[in-house]
């Protein structure tokens, strides 16, 4: 008689997400195009890598003095230092009075995960989670996993064609009493300073968590100093949060995934506390994370004349997105296609919303094997030389036949993520 | 007024483990000495690197054709399929009939927290989690944290001097029906053919499930086979099982903590359904695993040139550990210490046991500086040509001692750990 197995009764799990890159993958035509891709791409369609990582690589493989012992718990320390003076600047004042911390997390999630995993332990009565961005965070589950409720918002304006910075304050000011507050890629919202203060006031008098997600810091702008303003803004206000820090993404060691989970407090006892409480879920979690883009990245921020041609890497791509994305636009206006525009060229980083609405994105993918996600936000970077022509003529066309077939302009893309 | 920190209720955590090590290193006495690495240490007192991954490392470096993008969450096919075949032989019956697989797991404890959630969720009614051992094992946290009641076992007999399988038979018939049995490092523990049918009785009809630690394959005897031969017998009798396969240790690639949660199903549609299952707890846990370690055990294995060379780094790397112990034990021996002290040849791999009591351990440790657990389980690697002598003369002074002190012999090790 054949046993029955232990695992009878356990189903096969519905897909996460990834269907529109499993479609693409299966579609046959010779034009089809994927823009949906993570990280930032070359003109030949590879994962852009920084320059000087190719270099290290090859330094370390070499370098016979290195001891490949487990590392510590808490990570890499001097990476850790090296990737929270890069946040916060060398001379930060935080830094110096011992409140500002770290610990060196593992993959592209990691730090959501012990942080939500802290949060949920120590944060009395914190049961909601939102997550506001500019696009759907992938964090969200981590939250659901430990039993949050997870409101999800993109504030993303459709009528506008811009991120939605009264939209940012309404969502927030209506969050229950202590909720987490997880803060996504919002470099292109642009508060005024009385909607600053409106939002520190709401944050503090509710008792508002901030977590912040950082994924590639200097590849919005080029600028890496600008692009953590918001976060010594946080600082300077007196606010105590946790920031998930990914370098992965702005080093190009994709398949290293390695980041921090940084800890802002009040004071260096807290800090400690909360250092040493994490520590224990760590031990748990993956024990001593692995060292390779930990010892990558170090070697890149130490020393000057590295860190100089890093700089100048993310510069140099981010002036290719520019391009690019300065390109489509005048592509689009040469075709005479309805509207301005302007949206393209004025959201920083890989990604931006095009503006189209349901039909004219069923359009490209069905019609024209144009991949794109439903709310038409897609990588730039997935455009080059070689098919720029096609891509720009194709939503030219979806856009004067939704034209033809409805009235208004692009209108649909939701701003509350199903 | 200054603002309340939202972490004022957060008290510094208590320390899991290290705290010999810390001891050690605050200790200023020229002589000490640590005996409780983790790794197999060189003759030099660094970790023990497998000769052909330096090698590979350069290799690695410098190949234009790599592609470093995210990997998927189930990690490096390539990868996974090596290792799998290391385990259970090129041409396993399991493996061709597609009901064993594997994910690509995360630092040396992202196996059990992997495999302990996946039960969590579907293995209905286990409430208890047992792990046996021939030490104390980090993974008893994993399965408290997840709500298990965690019993944890060395079945080490400190009269017999050795690892007893009545002991061992005796835990696992008396654990409730359907308890998660962790297998630690066991191949020390000779089991009759009488034993191993009423060992295999007993899981099958107690539909107990086992979870394998396998975390230094060929660093026990140096014949890789050998050394799953226990693996190959449960896929042989038909049973289902985890086992966290570590590959860090026996390659000296410990700061990449790189492994599999291997996965036995009866069949390949269970297998699937597992697998899907395992993918959504990695979205959540680390979304995609780092591919540094994961590249250079694959350049290894798949390579018959470097895969000699690898297996031969083992080979030398266990007869100098077989050597440093026949040492020991001749040294002993010619100081007259009492005791055969043939227990210390007869434990296979780096770690062993002493067979010293609570009182020779803290001897030892207070008068000698010589650092060991108090179990007296050492790392022998750790003893080398430098400390050799220090350390024996030590020991005999310890047993005299208690001699002189105590009627008796070495007794005081249990075999239940607290």
């Amino acid at each position: 008689m054949p046993s029955l197995s232990v695992f009878m009764d356990v189903p096969a799990a519905q897909k996460v997400d990834g269907s529109l890159l499993k479609t693409y993958q299966q579609d046959e035509d010779t034009n089809k195009v994927f823009l949906a891709y993570r990280v930032c791409m070359t003109n030949e369609s590879d994962p852009w890598v920084s320059g000087v990582v190719h270099k290290i690589r090859q330094q370390i493989a070499q370098d016979p003095s290195l001891n490949y012992e487990y590392l510590p718990s808490k990570g890499m320390k001097s990476f850790i230092q090296a990737s929270l003076e890069l946040l916060f600047g060398k001379h930060s004042q935080a830094i110096m009075e011992n409140r500002v911390g770290g610990v060196h997390t593992v993959g592209d999630s990691g730090a959501f995960q012990l942080g939500a995993q802290f949060l949920r332990i120590w944060s009395r009565g914190a049961q909601v989670a939102c997550i506001i961005s500019s696009q759907k965070e992938p964090h969200g589950l981590i939250f659901k996993d430990l039993d949050y409720e997870v409101y999800e918002y993109s504030i993303w304006d459709p009528d506008q064609l811009c991120l939605d910075p009264i939209l940012f304050l309404n969502v927030v000011e209506h969050l229950p009493q202590g909720s987490v507050l997880v803060i996504g890629n919002i470099i292109d919202c642009k508060l005024t300073q009385v909607q600053w203060a409106k939002l520190m006031y709401t944050i503090k008098s509710r008792q508002i968590f901030p977590f912040f997600d950082f994924p590639c810091q200097g590849l919005n702008t080029g600028d890496l100093e600008e692009e953590a303003i918001i976060l010594q803004y946080f600082v300077s206000q007196g606010l105590e949060f946790f920031c998930s820090q990914s370098l992965s993404q702005n080093f190009g060691i994709y398949d290293e995934g390695v980041g921090l989970l940084v800890v802002v407090t009040l004071n260096n006892q807290h800090l400690l506390c909360v250092l040493s409480q994490l520590m224990n879920c760590i031990q748990v979690l993956w024990l001593s994370p692995p060292a390779m883009g930990a010892r990558i990245i170090t070697s890149v921020l130490c020393n000057p004349a590295l860190l100089g041609e890093w700089k100048q890497s993310l510069k140099d791509a981010v002036e290719g997105m520019i391009l690019i994305k300065e390109k489509v636009k005048e592509k689009l206006r040469l075709l005479g296609t309805p509207g301005s525009w302007n949206h393209i060229t004025e959201q920083t980083g890989t990604h931006g919303y095009l503006g189209l609405n349901n039909q004219q994105v069923d359009y490209l993918i069905k019609q024209k094997h144009i991949y794109i996600p439903s709310n038409s936000r897609i990588n730039f970077t997935c455009i080059n030389t070689h098919n720029i022509d096609y891509i720009t003529e194709s939503i030219n066309e979806a856009v004067l036949l939704a034209k033809d077939s409805q009235s208004g302009f692009p209108k649909s893309t939701h701003s509350y993520l199903e």
